[in-house]
């Protein structure tokens, strides 16, 4: 009797789902986002596979996502507004509000509890819980919101466009809003170190960047790095560089430079830059590998089909790969041993040996961009 | 005839596993070892509990585990030399092997594929594939090995008791090994750093550590922190301090002092003594929340009934809990919100909010010691 149960369990929770296993860990999965068809990819790291599809969550250009912690649940922000609850073990949308008109992005808290999203249209950031999607709380900040992220203590922080302000809002208990301003000339991004505890703007109407260390009290913006940013000259940028990929590489962070073909090198502990590489052309996300030993470039269109690895301690570009039209993302295993790549023109995601560099597996995804392994659920900021 | 089979699958998967859910997602959930009975309690740190027991590991005193990437496995290394390979989600023993007669640690490669265990008796180093234990590579080093961790690469990096040498053995392809000799008198222990790059060892026949930096080619042991250790005068050493708690605080190490009633601040740049704070007792554990903006530390019998929490920015202690007799090990969740506490004598895992100090939960368990999270499977060198 128990064997004929099995079977039928078996059958009963493979066949919509998983092919190898009744019953799934979901520490080695992921997503891919197929933005023209508005769906997400369910993929096996491990097994370097594709192991279903989720569709119907709408506009997916420039989409995100953030885990609970179990590792089972992912929130989906769609360009049109949409929050999407999706479950990985069934493979199903748990639930979809249509939040405001426009959406940025959003964040997790770090207990897991509450989904913050931040709004263009109509601007300021909603909370909502992460059990049920029902609104905890709207914050209108009379402007359009970006570079919204966790941080520890169940706060959020953010930052307005229009008015140049950045907002901390504790929800550790009754909500608490920490207002900033002075932080410069229409901020476009903005990204949290990976301990939570320097905050980072990037500037679209001037040069320069606006640094805040969440420990100190109160915390005070500080103007950082003069010399970044397109300049006097106003050069042409063909797509502005992601602040998310601002990783630490040994002692330096790495910054994809703004209009230039050059990623920069900023001392960890005083922000000011030491030094930097000329790439192969405008760098949009400038990722280190987990351990910090090298860093892996991508580049804006039309010099987007090309990923170049630059060595740490050198500051020299140490490898190119030809990985082929619109390679738009890149996503190292937590460990560092592999990086996926989205090939967009392609339809597939590429997997590399990050030290070999050989390609050791490639899947079919339609029009792949945004990769996001489960791991994330662990870490700050992301 | 779909309900049906779904009630009966429900009821096969929960019965002797799970209460709420039939398939189960794996990132928030983790271990306790009872060290008095040979098992592990299996635990829910999102339901705050405990959802299951698994039995027959021998000796655990000391034991310690690592976790494979997809978290559904668990890799147990027992003091009696047996590695137990244990499944999380059917909470059963998958494999065991004796496979010495003292062990003391081990490590899972950054791909998750090999096992590595270090050995009192008959010493050296034994690898073993992830997925079936069985013997990959046998490394005898002619000598006790102790602090084995995991390095990017797939290398494994240890070091010996009697001989004083480091060896790192790479396995990204044909097994190659580098020893480094004069690393000093019977080290006992020693950790990487979490990018890591910098492996340091503790010694107890002299003052002082040693240190090498896994970047360097070829990589060079460093003495540090001439003033750490038991002193001229051989202070009584009631235990010795675990340096696997050594972790990033803003920009510093803490360390626990051996035999004195003090932690160790280190400059993460230079690996030089910059501050101390005195303590309570002889620290064991001096662990960083993971955002590094406290510490928190228990102390070696008889001063363990009590934890301090010191502030990184002041290296003043801040808050004191009396959390019960033998307070033994700490784990932070991921991202900082809660510490879970073995307290063996009163039977329980208390956990607390790392802001409030306030005791949010308590689990019942049998002489619990050490504490893992599933997260572990996403981190280097734990």
């Amino acid at each position: 009797m128990t064997r004929i149960i099995a079977m039928l369990c078996a059958l009963f929770f493979t066949l919509p789902a998983f092919a190898d296993e009744p019953c799934c860990a979901t520490g080695d999965l992921g997503l891919v986002v197929e933005r023209t068809s508005g769906s997400l990819v369910v993929i096996d790291r491990s097994e370097h596979a594709a192991i279903g599809r989720i569709t119907g969550l709408g506009d997916l250009s420039h989409a995100s996502l953030v885990y609970s912690p179990d590792e089972r649940f992912a929130y989906v922000f769609g360009r049109d507004g949409g929050l999407t609850k999706v479950d990985i073990l069934t493979q199903s949308i748990v639930k979809r509000v249509m939040q405001s008109g426009n959406s940025i992005g959003g964040a997790i808290s770090d207990d897991g509890k509450l989904v913050a999203v931040s709004n263009y249209e109509p601007g300021g950031v909603r909370v909502f819980n992460a059990d049920t999607l029902e609104l905890v709380a709207d914050i209108p900040t009379g402007a359009k919101t970006i570079g919204l992220v966790d941080a520890p203590g169940r706060r959020f922080v953010f930052t307005t466009w229009d008015t140049g302000e950045t907002w901390i809002a504790d929800m550790s208990g009754d909500l608490q809003i920490t207002k900033l301003t002075g932080i410069g000339a229409f901020p476009y991004d903005a990204l949290i170190t990976a301990d939570g505890r320097t905050y980072i703007a990037g500037l679209f109407g001037e040069d320069g960047m606006t640094a805040i260390d969440l420990w100190q009290d109160p915390p005070t913006p500080q103007r950082i790095l003069p010399h970044y940013g397109r300049g006097q000259e106003k050069l042409p940028v063909y797509k502005m560089p992601h602040l998310e990929g601002w990783a630490l590489a040994g002692d330096r962070f790495v910054l994809p430079a703004v209009g230039h073909h050059e990623v920069l090198w900023v001392d960890a502990r005083n922000l000011k830059e030491v030094a930097r590489t000329q790439t192969h052309g405008q760098p949009v996300f400038a990722v280190a590998r987990p351990d910090g030993r090298y860093v892996w470039v991508n580049f804006a269109h039309p010099l987007n089909d090309t990923l170049q690895v630059i060595d740490t301690m050198t500051s020299e570009v140490v490898q190119e790969l030809k990985t082929g039209p619109a390679t738009l993302h890149m996503e190292f295993t937590p460990r560092g041993h592999e990086i996926w790549v989205s090939v967009r023109d392609e339809n597939l995601v590429k997997i590399f040996d990050t030290r070999t560099y050989e390609q050791i597996g490639e899947i079919e995804v339609t029009a792949p961009s945004g990769i996001f392994f489960t791991a994330r659920a662990h870490r700050t900021g992301l």
